[in-house]
């Protein structure tokens, strides 16, 4: 497996791997990997000849105040996780090679999908993740990318990118891998102290509690959010920061499940951020 | 010569020369094609194994009130001019060809670069090209884009987008066609009425007089900008846009003349409003 650092030295080897014929997979990532990283991985193992997984803490898209600086980075543990997996090659650039010139001018925004859910409660969020993928798309022109439906709004708001700017790569998206407790994988989890590790279990069983009722028959969209929230409220460390149940496509709220549903949430344990998300079909 | 209009022959075709191992050149434009559009074709010819030149009125790039609708269409006689030029492909999307799903939901937006000259006059504006320019690329992956220097703040934004966005395209600039008389060639020009032609020299008439002024050693960009306005002013049917002195990269305002500088105005002759610029080094 490679560790390549610089935009010329990976776009050296995507040319010459075009030049072989090869079909290119990219699993964007943060890095800190886990299993859900993992799944995508072997994914894109299944559907191309070669796989590059980039790891990138992108400032464009934390805001002020949020954990840019502290998220966690690993690369020598990524790396051997990586290779484990089959990866070919790490693509792993500095700040200053993604963004060469100071201050980058030009983004990417997709409007009406990034508005609620994470989009109100982290703003300029999305535009930093479109930007960046854009890039990463450009740089390293996949056929296939990946993308885990843990962040269901991202992988909305990257399909609708996608389709609109006329990009030339297959968004696959792959589901939640999940704890035995329930809880999301996440390179966040590690934030979680003592017994908050515990105490984040309430996302996941306010879903399960939300399609415990569906299947019942409910289709009230503010009687499974009052459940839900009873539920989280009763949990002394959490503090919701939102729960929605929206159009899976278009991110849009809806009062009766019908189609596609997406019912997501963030949740703060402790200081930590999470969040969470199961997609009903009705 | 090819004339194809939806994506997916377009599509086709580009994947056909690539196989070829082509080198794909676009010219895009918005049709009703002069000696300009033909000098972008010519350097493409020169440059590039295959050239596709686009003829696409976007809509996206025009404000309300705006000539969106009026705005000169010939797509026969473009075609025989494109023919003659040398043209692989004519590629004319329609409307809903470019934009499926209804309203376009992602933009390309280029921050500060944007904000003077015509995108203060046309809001939106270079949010439209921006965003149809990086559509067209990704339809097309030309290897190298022409256009035309008489857009001088459109080559700047479009120069910064590729670059920002790590897009793989060389963007190739050309110097302004002119008629004999100074005037630079436009689709617009057809809308001069009688002797709104004549009356419309004089925006070529004051940058030639700032190059002279500049070649006798005057740097002071608020003296040139006083001597060209006093020139237009005394055009009854001349009413200025804007008419600023920038720097030809970053397109900040400058007070004395240093470097790449760009002279550039918008001009209404009667209710036609035309741009013009010269490039200076200083």
């Amino acid at each position: 497996m490679l560790l390549l650092t610089t935009l010329a030295d990976m776009k050296a080897w995507i040319t010459a791997r075009r030049k072989e014929g090869k079909k290119i997979g990219l699993v964007p990532t943060m890095g800190y990997l886990h299993q859900g990283h993992m799944a995508l991985v072997t994914s894109a193992k299944r559907d191309c000849d070669a796989v590059v997984l980039s790891i990138f803490v992108n400032p464009l898209q934390f805001g002020q105040g949020e954990d840019y600086e502290v998220y966690p980075r690993d690369l020598k543990r990524d790396s051997q996780l990586a290779q484990e997996a089959g990866v070919d090659v790490i693509f792993a650039p500095t700040v200053p090679e993604m963004y060469p010139r100071g201050k980058q001018k030009t983004f990417v925004e997709v409007e009406k999908l990034t508005e609620r859910l994470c989009g109100a409660s982290r703003p300029g969020h999305f535009r930093g993740v479109t930007t960046v993928v854009t890039k990463l798309f450009n740089i390293i022109t996949p056929d296939y990318a990946y993308f885990g439906q843990k962040d269901a709004q991202q992988v909305a708001v990257i399909r609708r990118m996608a389709e609109d700017l006329n990009m030339n790569v297959q968004i696959e998206v792959l589901p939640i891998v999940r704890e035995a407790d329930g809880l999301a994988l996440s390179s966040r989890n590690v934030y979680l102290l003592g017994t908050e590790r515990e105490s984040a279990r309430v996302l996941y069983q306010a879903l399960e509690k939300a399609q415990q009722e569906i299947a019942q028959g409910e289709k009230d969209a503010s009687m499974l959010l009052k459940v839900m929230t009873r539920m989280i409220e009763q949990c002394d460390k959490a503090k919701i920061d939102y729960i929605e149940i929206v159009d899976a496509f278009t991110m849009e709220p809806i009062q009766k499940l019908e189609g596609s549903c997406l019912i997501a949430m963030a949740v703060y344990i402790g200081k930590t951020r999470l969040i969470d998300n199961v997609l009903v079909e009705v």
